[in-house]
């Protein structure tokens, strides 16, 4: 493994690793090594394998980083069975990507950057990987740890076409809407699930619906459909002066022009015996991104906490779909993503 | 690939491998031949390949059927890369499965009687076939084609630890309870998801609860604690008398006088507000099967139709569980189950 990004999930995954190392060597036989190690200031290398418990400790004594080095010192190594791990979000390590899989070495990543780039570089990375017999694997691009990718693979694989998708894939809005009952202003639970780290420092960056456009292009690619981020059709439930401020603080101001808005569209959502969720749709491969009221009969109705849910509707999944559930969001469960795509590439192997 | 089985799934799953066998060769490379089929009454060989859209019309043409027969002849034939599928729910081809894993032929089976035999059996077949290098998979055992077994492997590997599993597992069941209001009596819902195909013929089968027993037995296996069908707990919502009768005529006079039971069972639930579900759960190895009273906040609340549900507790998804649900039966699905083994194992390859 070559990895970059020791964030919260990049700490995590080493963590990860350290704990299940001796147990993959016994029950499957697999010998993972961490053969390089970077985050934005240092970078180490080591062709036996890195003692993965002192990395982070030891990383300060490295040299210092550089993508461009980091890279030709991993193809430089030609070890055999390399998979390079994007630990990060950044939108430059991507670019590499290309280069990597030329070199026949697989990559895993939670970073959403080039699977929801433009479709053509989707498309031809995903063809270079099957093109050199490797894997370029991104689970944990939706829904972090929940099988969700790999399922829609097996559905195709079998010949299974998918008809429609339908998802909340925001663990924020997810959140906010499952607690949204009127008995506190829409502005000051957005704030509330701030404070909680339910949102990012800039709930805009949630609010604005963009990381669930970015979501469900990924999701309708991997359904089989091209689509581009422009084609997704976003409904914003709040109006542009929202998020056309300077700082947080004035967004909250802003925000709380709305609570009487938002308090009327949940009064007529009740009125209906329904529920407001923010959901990602894809049918036949057209995506729209709304606010919807959902009744009882839907399976997002129940929904609660900040789950992530999608309901995927295929040729032999007609009438009833098939639903996954659960936190789409955390360092545990995304590193676990990441770390099982891992395990997947050493059973191709 | 070598079929036992040419029933419902059996069928289904030619017809399946027939449509996608041209996709798999162009997308994935992987070249799919049926070598070998056999149903109760014939078989026939080709070791290039059967022309599968004739396989069901020639088959009547082949050789007498035997189990035996067919293994020798499999192993005789000693194609590389082999797979023995077994699509019947039969007793006794499960006993060859450990001559056939010898001969390093991978199987793949809905049929539940080998992983739920005993623990030892259970564990030596999965050890052999870890020791070969080979796959003994049987993801269709519980929830048909829904990703479940793969999950819960796939938590177990990257070192997550399942810590409780609760699960609607019979899609008859899950009909029944999740359309009894008691607008209608308990023993015409029963009868009425008999007419429509939702319970076996003889719905004891469905009613006494055993087939649950073995599922729950195989989740709680897949999650690494070693159980016995004798170790679980059954609690019947019906007496004795109804399953100790003659006759399935017999058998529903005798499930109407336990109408009344029912309805009182129907009503103290919903004085709390909840809805009955029959529930198999696991919790650190330990399992229980019965009838639940369950509350809004309970996933399986909003249960509708024939799904099936498992709702995963591990150390990573503990405040909020893993869920997926699904129709979990019906020869489509199962049969798109089966062939998603094979594929990936030809993965593996």
């Amino acid at each position: 493994l070559f990895i970059i990004g020791t964030g919260l999930i990049g700490k995590t995954l080493l963590s990860q690793i350290d704990s299940q190392r001796d147990y993959l060597l016994e029950h499957s036989g697999i010998d993972i090594r961490i053969a390089g190690v970077a985050n934005s200031r240092y970078m180490m290398f080591n062709r036996e394998g890195l003692e993965i418990s002192s990395i982070l400790n030891e990383l300060p004594n490295g040299d210092t980083s550089s993508v461009e080095f980091f890279i030709s010192r991993m193809t430089e190594l030609n070890l055999p069975n390399s998979i390079f791990i994007d630990n990060t979000a950044n939108a430059i390590i991507p670019i590499f990507y290309e280069k990597i899989l030329q070199k026949n070495i697989s990559i895993v990543t939670p970073n959403k950057v080039a699977a929801s780039s433009s479709y053509d570089r989707y498309r031809s990375l995903n063809l270079l990987a099957k093109q050199k017999n490797i894997q370029f694997l991104y689970e944990t691009n939706v829904g972090a740890g929940l099988p969700i990718l790999s399922t829609i693979k097996a559905l195709n694989d079998s010949g299974d076409r998918i008809q429609k998708i339908e998802a909340v894939l925001s663990g924020s809005l997810s959140f906010i809407f499952n607690n949204y009952d009127g008995s506190t202003d829409f502005s000051l639970l957005v704030n509330q699930a701030k404070e909680k780290g339910y949102t990012e420092p800039d709930p805009r960056e949630d609010l604005n619906g963009k990381d669930v456009m970015r979501k469900i292009v990924i999701l309708t690619r991997e359904a089989g459909y091209p689509v581009e981020l422009d084609d997704v059709v976003l409904s914003s439930f709040l109006p542009e002066s929202c998020f056309n401020v300077d700082s947080v603080e004035e967004f909250f101001i802003e925000l709380s022009t709305q609570d009487g808005a938002m308090l009327s569209l949940l009064n007529v959502a009740r009125e209906n015996n329904a529920k407001l969720r923010f959901i990602a749709a894809m049918e036949s491969g057209k995506c729209q991104v709304s606010l919807h009221q959902v009744s009882e009969e839907s399976p997002f109705y129940g929904l609660t906490s900040s789950d992530n849910m999608v309901v995927i509707y295929t040729d032999r999944y007609c009438d009833n779909p098939l639903v996954i559930r659960g936190p789409g969001a955390g360092a545990q469960v995304t590193a676990a993503g990441v770390f099982s795509d891992v395990i997947y590439i050493t059973k191709t192997l």
